[in-house]
């Protein structure tokens, strides 16, 4: 079983423009629709579409309550939230252009959480995750929700010993090396980060993967690299027509532990993670990826082992 | 009594950014809020400042009627719309960047009114408004709401022979000038596609006050033009700093026929719209002003006969 867990849930917005965004004028909308935001959700989404079972956790307010789970329950996601009385789960504005690939994000704060919220938080998962199970731990922390409470929930899971993935960025992502998780996927410069120091790039890589099982760092159109068990892959990505990006990197990594869950070879999560993050940003929504054309797209992805 | 009829009524949500809009970085929210929307709705404000009586007429969505009485009952407008069952009154996002004047408007198109909907704002304009009043039309109109729907609100007005002005634009502002009503405010090139020639500009006013009692050619921060039975007058605008320019022609608007429905001069009228509009555009949200503030910055204000 995975459990996916959001600390800070969104709604997407997704506002279809007609034409481009300009200042001083009126910009019309298309449309509007709503979508999954939250970076644990888009895995659950993701877990989903491989037939991986897994449940959504964290926190959701109860004002927009029916919005979020509609959009859930349309997607077929599993879900047990902590839920916050009196606040609402926020929203990101995904403003999209005519004939303009990728897309302007605006995100709002999120509600803010207290020590009660965060020790029903700790009760539930501790109820429910087993040692053999795996917990995602994705996206952004909300105000309230401090460095300590998040090495708490991982001292906690820790000691279940259950698969901590952490999709974490800035402090927080820093805070998961340091108490030692089996998964993490920074981008090129939070590598550095992570590991300061002069050396090149593939040293860095290296010594990070001391610190963590599964180390994956993401360089967007690029690809991606991957170290386990002492070995550095580079993963390419196939050639797609970008419509929008936003969620593309839950999708790799939803899908990558998904394809771990199943006791996969690493070079066939890697690639068809790979693959199925390509696909999904020839959608316009921000959860939409077909796994099946995943697969014929999987078919091209390159996984080389570099040391 | 001054009836205020907003076809296609919104809620603006403001969205103040940390820093600027940036494509390509998720662009975080310091906070949002909400304000009065629709063009008619801002006129009702501005007259309310005034201590003129008045009433928001219209329609509205019941699916978040709470949300738009809430802000309507925070700002003291007296409203009664014709409810739209199962719709959702649009929003508006103005979004806000942090250390920038002026703002970002995106809007929704607004829900399909029905010809049934429709009937019944023609029943409740008649039911209420009396020859001695003053009527307001501002704003788009809805998906629904065609050209000979406005013409047949229009004629029914000048069957009870009020005051009609109109604050629209294209066709529906054409419209508005072929049925004959006694107030529009064009923008400089509105004016040229009322009356195509090759005439100088103030040729064009001329031509054009011929067929509409109060004619306002909305300069932006160059001012504006009134022209009134048979004169035309140049009006300034105070020197203020841009926060916010949104809803600041609405709140001219809204100013002037108040002070118009109290009787007050002409050149009083102008002056007063001018500086309320001026010192409307310092605040960030879509509505405030300081009617005292605003007295201050009349004092400024010219208002010079060029014709």
């Amino acid at each position: 079983m995975i459990y996916t867990i959001t600390l800070n849930p969104t709604i997407d917005r997704l506002l279809f423009l007609e034409g481009t965004l300009t200042k001083g004028k009126n910009n019309r909308l298309r449309k509007v629709t709503y979508d999954i935001g939250g970076k644990g959700h888009h895995g659950s989404n993701a877990m989903n579409q491989l037939g991986v079972k897994n449940q959504a956790l964290g926190f959701s307010g109860t004002t927009n309550a029916g919005k979020l789970e509609n959009i859930l329950l349309d997607k077929g996601i599993d879900y047990d939230f902590v839920e916050v009385y009196g606040k609402a789960t926020r929203e990101s504005y995904v403003i999209l252009e005519e004939g303009i690939g990728g897309s302007i994000l605006i995100t709002e704060k999120g509600f803010t959480v207290t020590d009660y919220d965060i020790e029903l938080l700790y009760e539930k998962v501790e109820k429910k995750v087993q040692k053999e199970d795996m917990v995602l731990i994705a996206g952004s922390t909300p105000p309230g929700f401090d460095l300590s409470d998040l090495e708490e929930l991982l001292e906690r899971l820790k000691r279940i010993g259950c698969f901590i993935a952490c999709d974490l960025s800035g402090e927080a992502l820093k805070k998961a090396v340091e108490i030692g998780v089996d998964f993490i996927k920074p981008n090129r410069f939070e590598v550095q980060e992570l590991v300061p120091s002069d050396d090149n790039f593939l040293d860095h890589i290296k010594e990070l993967s001391e610190k963590v099982d599964y180390l994956i760092v993401s360089l967007g159109k690029d690809g991606s690299i991957c170290s386990h068990a002492g070995e550095v892959y580079e993963v390419s990505t196939p050639p797609v027509e970008l419509v929008n990006d936003t969620g593309a990197g839950d999708c790799f990594v939803g899908t990558f532990l998904g394809s771990l869950s199943l006791n996969q070879p690493l070079t066939e999560c890697l690639s068809l993670a790979s693959a199925c993050a390509a696909d999904h940003v020839q959608y316009n929504d921000s959860s939409t990826f077909d796994i099946n054309n995943a697969r014929e797209l999987q078919k091209v992805v390159t996984v080389k082992k570099i040391s």
